[in-house]
């Protein structure tokens, strides 16, 4: 769910920074933003939501802790809050049964044995089920946190506590944080095998400090958009001598994150900020892909009359046929109640059309980055902002005319609402079968390239999932697998058919 | 709009055979099948329907007619029907002003000017459209029937009235029907440059028939599955000279075929066959593909409860997330009051399964072939066909138990159903774009093979029908262009960004 | 389902002119239309559909006929078309099951013993399968058609061969009509007891012709609006000797009749006569009554963009809370590609406004009667009408722009479309508990005035029609009935609850 | 929105007390619920979300505060917050232009000039707006709280600030909630004239106390479901003696509380107390009211698959024909994943259906009360309650299954989501339309009785918040009118139309 690019190790990769350029620099409230990735230190409200604030100031750095087995490769925060996320993590088992029933399927054959893995992704209940699920499987496992904010201490303790080594905290400083990650991977006598990542700064740590561990690796599994990113540029100069998954963009995971969770995401985050009513309310959604999909629906559905911009003819007909009117944002910007970007494009509401807004007026952004409302051109002096909610700024202009700036133009999804459980569930499917596929697979499968996800794995994630809802698949016969020249176990939509022609095209 | 597939040249292509006999032979009621394609033969109900059937029982071949220039260089049931003609086509130019902005385009420019064209489509007053645009285009059209059901016989006069060399009329022979293919092609003083296929009839023709007529052809457009799928046999078996475009697949027309189209068509084909309230009913929808889904979103607005059965994990979590029950159709089999079939697959349902379905119940397909329902099965002594209305058949079992069975298993949108003049536009105008592209490439740009429509001339496609529904696109500026790395024209969903990936799946 | 009102014995009745004044007449093509109803009149076409279109055109009252039992007192088009009608009238008894049900729960007890019946409906499959109840309930009938044009000739067959008195039979002329009502009633050594109309010609006939049959009837039940209409004016004036039910505002009718009828009807009505795509079409749909309601929730699923006018202040916000745009057609009149009208009022599309319609713009009235479109005013010189399909009018202005007018504005849903066979059952199972209510009720419950079903009797008629569904209510507990103030067996919906201060509002 | 029942003045009200039986006395946690209003003491969330939590431990009956004028007369918690809540009053006015509009239309004529309304009301930003509008129109005001936890206090120092007298504060005592009453109504030289009450604790108060006074009031208007039920008990004890006005059953009003408002509300208590997904899950839904068709058209349309329990076949016909399955409960409780009860009956869930539930699932009311769901039941030694967030409550199982149970059972709507000024906006407005009325209502219109709004006057509501929604409404022309036999100004739908016939059922 790493959408925000991030401006990491800008010194070493001067060669980069073109291509990076376009993606802006986040600035202002955090100085350290510059060295670290942006990803890290973004605020990440919901997972922590119960995480206490703790009153003790002693950095678990100065502390020595030991877990009841007398144990102390770890630091946390308090390894005594162990039983507290003992319960989280059982709660949370229960909507990831997939990863369960995983468990179950392949822990007699324990194929991870021998996997020595380093993991850097956000320290959650939900992560704990997916690391638990690894070392179930024959893995060993040394973690660390892929966001200063993000950790749940009472999970990280409760990890220690069997054994996992965690290195992490809520509120690291940016010393913490690589501090931590060298923790995880320089061990004397240990060096990981596996990698998995969420944001790439675990593996740029060790491309850059452990070169010749490195190139032991068996495969990297990379979560985010912004660390596949650094994949590719990796792989385009010629320097990822191992091969990597992409889980981002798996079938699965893509649709989940986009257009189903998104459509239940908008009206939450639009609710718990502003408890507008959606009924009669006109919206413009601007851009009509997975995510406006997702969001006009839920709207229309609850009454909304929701307009629609676009800039790809081919969308903007499905728009259509979906019935909503096609518009410019400027047709609409004085009679519109809500607008949502979700484009992936910048400047997509300027301060032009801001200032010609309605009183009472939201804006907010459920897009890829937070550049689609020019939120710096609203801070001019003749501008006043409040804050009036956490996330919530009212926008006052000299008239007395209030715009309603959410998330101060971030994601509305992450920044106002949750993920639901089974969303993470299946990116930690994922994760879990990518790695059993890179660590299990012969010789000569894998080359120094980055790889999606086999459409069979695929499917198999999305199969493990279909007893949550009681699904029942139908299975094809002999004679019907023949007829439609399909293997009876899948995968069911070859990659062949789909792409067949593709290269063909001029 | 031809899915089923044909048995055609058996004896030449003996070659292919193996790879045909995937798809069943329709027999029984027509001897002639046997020969020509199954789609020229297929009962096309709707197209037709403002015909008259004239009781002039002189066959066209028979007749010597002269149009009002003189001329008579045709062959249609009735010249004199042109004005009626003429109006059907003014009123089918109404609902394609996509085609006649085409046409206004492009018209100074000519770019068809020196195109030879012979066509082989179903003749209504749709495609007469096409046929006086290519014809302002610059082209020279010789045009012939795909369909012996299907021309509409004052429509012909009318293109013959204006000049355009028509040889086809309604309830054509098998042989008129290759007599009228060849009188288009083998014309003393004229050769043809470009073909325009439906379903493949023509191209064979004249790839056996005038092999060096053939090697000069300059492009072929193939507008049928069935068309499609021989040219990709010709191609591998590495005799197709020519290169050849598969609009078929364009992604704006799949969409409007299948999700939008169908999305009405199942209500319309299952309301005009059974007058049924759909409000409570107990649905099944075997396959959860874009027709599937089209089907299931219209019955479940309308108020039916819907089941969906699936073979892949994916598509069935999609249900899950849309709000359908997956289910085996054996589990509700005893309670569904319709059935619909969208799988593509063979025997989905059986006879075993029509023995337990409620009386009263209907049994359709929505799929690519009549092969869905195993409706051979139901030929069988013990049951009583009775057949109630034009498509309909009440299957009566020897308890008096009644099942209702639409178009004997084939496709109920095609059957029962009309297709939009809407999508016959998306058609036609991809059609004339393709024309246009293959006579127009620079050298090189096409080899020997099949090829997809140029993303950008499908934006094209969908661009030019925007105005039907007053939508209006937003247009990058040159700062979010470059911001995203498109052309501000398009494409805008480049072909790299999507398949960059595939080729390195394993 | 009779909506339009009749200008029924205008002689007679000259007392009630001005009342009368307010429905508009109907004149030109049916100069009969002066002196019998309406409704009897209209055009009726689904329900015949299946009727063969027979030479033989002997009057049916010139003929002698007897049934195989030997008797001749019935007077239909041919009697040797029962076996026929016995097959449609199974047919439909399988859409019928709550009436089927009713039948066999109240046979034991033979509810309508001693009960002589004339009726006067349209004489259908459905309505068979009604008599053939009210036979099997203890019943004597006889039956009369209330439309000169509904009758299906072999179900009148049917029903004379098990030995109802039927006259009746498709084509009548108005001389016809009030013969066979005559028929019915007037037989020597018989004299009703009950009468079952539909449209109040029946009643006036008896009312009219034999007071002092009339003063002896112990019910009456009628069905449709303007037979209602026309008892409450016999009430007004004190000349209603005996009580009546009006069975047309019982909720359950009411419901499907409107909200959930319509619903399908508007798309089937549109699909059949013009084929056009819904998707992306703008629609305003004037009156958010149920009709509306239901018309706007179908095409706004399907895809279009509906607007809403309104004159009701509650209604209009409804509508927002819908979804909806709540405009002034004048607002719209120049985008919108249809035109829908629901409002039971006049003139709500005028001339003018039709003048500045889109070219191919389709304008329909799904209302209460024909006035609500100003067709007359189309009937200009300047203006040339083209009949192009059955019910599809293109009135063409001298510019060339085509409006398409549908059914000439009568009522789309009745004209266009077909009542579906499961509304027809709840309207026959309705009639038929108002006839046992009537027949049994103690001395007293009902004075001489107009009455509604008893809600626990339409709560009765719902309960007849789960099974169809499958559905299963849940019964109170006998704490939960105390709890509730309710009896366990309903009315669930107490009368006093609803109404209680209703006579308050000043 | 007050639905909960109470136990008002026990004792002097004996003979109340079987009437009063039926509606379960909420016992336990608060022993001053015995001798004060229920629904004065429920916790009321959201309004007050923005309230400090102030840690002056002084009585605000202990403090002398004088505003800027210099006046004495109110006792607030802390004047000084005055300027806040004069923003969340210009904020709440930003959603209210109903209101607004009226206080303009109405200000010139001073319709409220001589009258001195005491309020008790819920204290906050939006009933601010209601306040400020009395007064603008001519009013003098005294208010005090409904609700002891409800009071926003800047809010009160704001119209204390301005000079209305108010006597509320956030967290009152028993005796400070009579004490604060006695206050408004208890004044030297100031006698009221009319009442404003919600709850009727205040109407009570005065009846008791004052009967003087009580005696010379104008007229009441009461908002809640307690207090109109308190009112019609007094009406049928013969103690009524001046009108009353029910605003909680006007049209407009409980169509947006119980449809509109339910439909949004359901999915955000959800959301924000469990965070569930939507999509996939099987919901049962108990009663298909217009709460139970608000929920669950919000979940179906959100991919939810819902079920229906319902007593009335009406209603469950209903159900049908939207599309869900009705069940009993049984028949689904071990599937579902959550259950939703809209009934107002008692007991409609268990404890022998919540032992057969699934793990994980959950349980939650919008209904009438909190006797739905038999949560006493839970309450025994082998099950284990866990709070995990605010409102929620993991109850265990023995094997460890967890039941997630919602708000104890209370209303979801109230407890854990928020409503929406919209729905405030409607109801304020119907309140100050309603004193109008009843102070300016000549005499004789209204008798000792309790009254609906007059229909226009409900219609006028709805009218003044069009604008919100830019919907325009179409006015009759003269001859529609006529037509229609309407006032062109309304009412649209006259009273005598739909009431017509009701008291003819027997």
């Amino acid at each position: 769910m790493n959408y925000n690019y991030l401006n990491f190790f800008q010194i070493q990769f001067v060669e980069d920074k073109q291509e990076f350029s376009r993606f802006p620099t986040k600035t202002g409230r955090r100085s350290l933003s510059r060295s670290i990735s942006q990803s890290s230190t973004d605020s990440y409200g919901s997972a922590a939501s119960y995480t206490d604030s703790s009153d003790d100031e002693t950095s678990p750095r100065d502390k020595t802790q030991l877990n009841s087995k007398g144990t102390s490769d770890f630091c946390v925060k308090n390894i005594k809050q162990a039983e507290f996320g003992r319960r989280e993590i059982e709660i949370a088992e229960q909507d990831m049964s997939a990863l369960i029933s995983l468990r179950k399927r392949a822990q007699g054959e324990k194929p991870l044995a021998g996997a020595k893995i380093v993991g850097c992704t956000h320290i959650t209940a939900q992560t704990a089920v997916l690391i638990e699920t690894l070392v179930a499987l024959g893995a060993q496992c040394r973690w660390t946190a892929c966001n200063i904010y993000s950790t749940q201490n009472e999970v990280a303790a409760a990890l220690s506590e069997i054994g996992v080594a965690v290195f992490a905290w809520k509120g690291e400083s940016e010393d913490d944080f690589w501090w931590c990650i060298d923790k995880c991977v320089n061990m004397e006598g240990w060096q990981p095998n596996m990698i998995l990542d969420d944001g790439g700064d675990l593996t740029h740590w060790v491309y850059k400090k452990y070169p010749n561990v490195f190139k032991k690796i068996r495969g990297i599994v990379e979560e985010s958009v912004t660390g596949v990113h650094r994949l590719y540029q990796l792989s385009k100069a010629g320097k990822l001598c191992v091969p990597a998954m992409n889980v981002n963009d798996s079938v699965t995971k893509q649709k989940f994150d986009n257009l189903y969770c998104c459509r239940e995401s908008i009206l939450d985050g639009l609710k718990r900020t502003t408890d507008v009513m959606f009924g009669g309310k006109q919206v413009v959604v601007c851009g009509y892909g997975e995510v406006g999909k997702g969001c006009t629906a839920a709207l229309k559905a609850m009454g909304s009359i929701v307009y629609v911009t676009e800039i790809d003819p081919i969308c903007a007909l499905q728009a259509c046929m979906d019935g909503f009117r096609v518009v410019k944002l400027n047709e609409v910007i004085r009679q519109v109640d809500v607008i949502i970007t979700c484009t992936g494009n910048k400047n997509v509401v300027t301060r032009d059309q801001l200032d010609r807004m309605k009183n009472g007026s939201i804006v907010c952004n459920m897009g890829h980055s937070n550049t689609e409302i020019d939120v710096a051109s609203l801070r001019t002096p003749e501008l006043t902002w409040e804050r009036v909610r956490s996330q919530v700024d009212h926008v006052i202009w000299p008239d007395g005319k209030r715009v309603i700036l959410l998330a101060e133009g971030r994601l509305l999804n992450l920044s106002c609402s949750t993920v639901p459980t089974f969303v993470l569930s299946i990116t930690a499917t994922t994760q879990a079968l990518a790695l059993i596929e890179l660590y299990n697979a012969p010789e000569g499968r894998y080359k120094q390239d980055v790889y999606l996800l086999p459409k069979k794995m695929d499917e198999y994630v999305a199969s493990l999932h279909l007893p949550t809802f009681d699904a029942h698949l139908t299975e094809l016969s002999d004679e019907q697998a023949k007829y439609l020249g399909l293997n009876k176990n899948g995968p069911f939509k070859p990659n062949y058919y789909r792409y067949k022609h593709a290269s063909k095209i001029p």
